[in-house]
């Protein structure tokens, strides 16, 4: 039974990791938040999860790496000096850094990239979502980053063929183009579909979350897939063998 | 067995009309297109199917009216002064007018007006639609004529509630907005849900068209339905009896 | 403001129904489980929600009566005898009874019921539903209410169009079945679709629940609708005026 | 421009090849039928594809031995014995062999079974298609395919875990179990989805049909990939580079 330590403990995130911890028969070794000793934690566990701040990033992983603990870095809204930091932590201890915890949209987006590299350009693909009506962006990240997958599979660059927010006279879809379209409503928790449109037949790649405990599940997992590996960056899709 | 007469026959809809008149057990009376004499067609029909253009209209409710025989105009692209010949027809022959011949899309609109109707407004109306990649509008016309319907079932102009193309920094969503999102690939012939999502659970209406043949079926079922009816003017929900 | 008192409050389902009270803005008029005294309840409810047990169905409605409040029963797993109890009570109190109180399976049955009316039997229909992979029955009893709503449309009985669990060597579809079909796994909590399939079209209408709160907001409906109503039996579908 | 022979010319398949060969800008050599002599078109074509009949498989073979060409063989209904002539042919010429044609089915199929491999035992699988109502048997050939390729990812044999027509009291989903359920109905051309279910989350592959063009279409694709080959035999997923 690994120990695992949370920094951002208070965070609705991080309340969702400890309910995900105990469901997946391990240990809490304690959490931490703002103003508190990460050190002592850091002490008391064989893994750290951090979903706190871009802020704390610097001491969190000083914090693991003086206790010589594996960390899973689940933060959003990181910059290139923070990738800088996880580099460098990396040289030292293992670090799993994601912005996406989810197993399910991980092996979506691999799964996304296979289908576009396989497939020829006559199978126009197009990306929709949906999300609760709280969301104040479209499309979603997650969308963005299954487009990115797909855009990897045809070695091209995403910016140059996404097509969003389709609306009026908009002429005949252009080759190769990748289209996003985004729906809003109710309390999803995320829905999106990669669809590959061809003459007279379809293929179409989804996910649906029901809530957002699987950020906390997949985060929990990518912890247990870190303990005794040796020092360096990982990634999600790793932790699914990918 | 009714006799039925296609003018506008040699187009992808007149063609597509004759098979479905055969389909449906009746006999194809003759058909005219440009050029050709419509009255010696409405001679020999028991109603009339009209699918040529806008500039024929007069001289084919003319000739219907002539021949004393119902007429089903499903031609697009009418203008205001087109419905006043149809309504000045109506007073002495049944005219059926339409712009969307699908018996499922007519029985959809209905179904997401009257669930508007019933659901309150913490239930957001999404209305997504897909189409070809050679289509050259966003939304559908269909997709529109369904919002329309939802928007009755609420009493409210669409014009006023519509959301479409959303992308970027939009902000939460408006409490009672219709959205609209469109996709484009393939040689889909037309798919269209209207999605209620409130908090926890969602309806969705949808429709799928697999080929255009049921738009000729529907205009022929809409034919059989106006043989025998009394001088005045007619719409496809009535053929459902809605 | 109400005040709603719960029988078999300490239930999964009473638990709901108190967090949907407070969603609601509503009053709890408190609560009352196996052994409790009822009357002390209802006399300081204006009105009662009941999922305890069929057992103590007479004693709930006796309290209610001498209270003179109307109740909503939502118990499963009703006889004969607990109906004509309810018939009784409702010479002298309002009850709505149902067994399901989801507003969206309320009204996709409505939905249902109509297609099945409008269309004719070239359309087939099939009903698939998902659910999680603890339920131990299939089809769930929500496809079942689906598919006697779209047998009344129809006028035919249920029992003698259904066909359940195809599979093997089952030769062409009979004209007017009704098909089941049921999918199992995960945490899903409840997605049905009928489906009405013709030739080169299909309309299909869905209703997904992501938890089971929605069965705990649409009692709290119910009984909202309820008050001030005048004694007799009603049903979910009059709650949303269909 | 590849000239291709037809074998088996004059079916509804062999028509659909006819048509495709002219989409795919190639030359169609010839076609040869019943009672033809299939020697002739041999030695007119660059390749042949056969839709004709296990009866007929062995000339067909020995023809394309003789006029050193690769065959595609699409017949259905192969037994043992067919086989063995197949891989006898395959040390003189190239021959690709496949009961489905469809590049969209041999991705999904690549796809369910790395999704399968990938992903614990935690995510239950669940097949459902949807065919016209003239089908005769479920599940779908397809289907089993697709739970075939479902079972390989996970290392285990399809008849040790398949549930079919699920119906009645089923006791909780058993697991490791890999479900089946078929829709029938209308004129659908064949929808496939493979559900992953976990805990609050769900990955869905799914491939629809508009109509039987596509797999015309593969076996076209199929001939023009066979060209120019080394001796030996091969099977869709190659064609597609898998």
């Amino acid at each position: 039974m690994a120990r695992i330590g949370i920094i951002g403990s208070q965070g609705r995130m991080g309340q969702a990791i400890a309910a995900a911890i105990a469901d997946a028969g391990e240990d809490l070794a304690g959490g931490v938040d703002k103003g508190g000793e990460v050190a002592s934690v850091a002490a008391l566990a064989d893994v750290l999860i951090d979903f706190s701040s871009p802020a704390a990033l610097e001491d969190n992983l000083d914090a693991a790496i003086a206790a010589g603990v594996p960390i899973v870095v689940g933060t959003t809204g990181l910059e290139e000096r923070h990738h800088w930091l996880i580099d460098a932590a990396a040289q030292t201890i293992p670090v799993l850094q994601t912005g996406n915890t989810s197993l399910g949209v991980t092996l979506l987006a691999h799964l996304a990239r296979e289908a576009s590299a396989r497939l020829g350009e006559d199978w126009d693909i197009e990306i929709v979502e949906t999300h609760h009506r709280m969301k104040v962006d479209a499309p979603s990240g997650t969308a963005l980053l299954l487009g990115e997958a797909a855009a990897k599979g045809r070695e091209v660059g995403l910016a140059d063929v996404a097509v969003r927010g389709r609306d009026g006279i908009t002429g005949k879809r252009e080759a190769g183009a990748i289209g996003f379209a985004a729906l809003r409503g109710g309390s999803v928790a995320g829905d999106h579909t990669v669809h590959f449109l061809a003459d007279n037949e379809r293929l179409s790649l989804s996910h649906l979350a029901e809530n957002r405990g699987i950020f906390a599940k997949g985060a929990v997992r990518a912890a247990q897939w870190l303990l005794g590996r040796s020092p360096g960056r990982y990634a999600m899709p790793e932790v699914l063998g990918l």
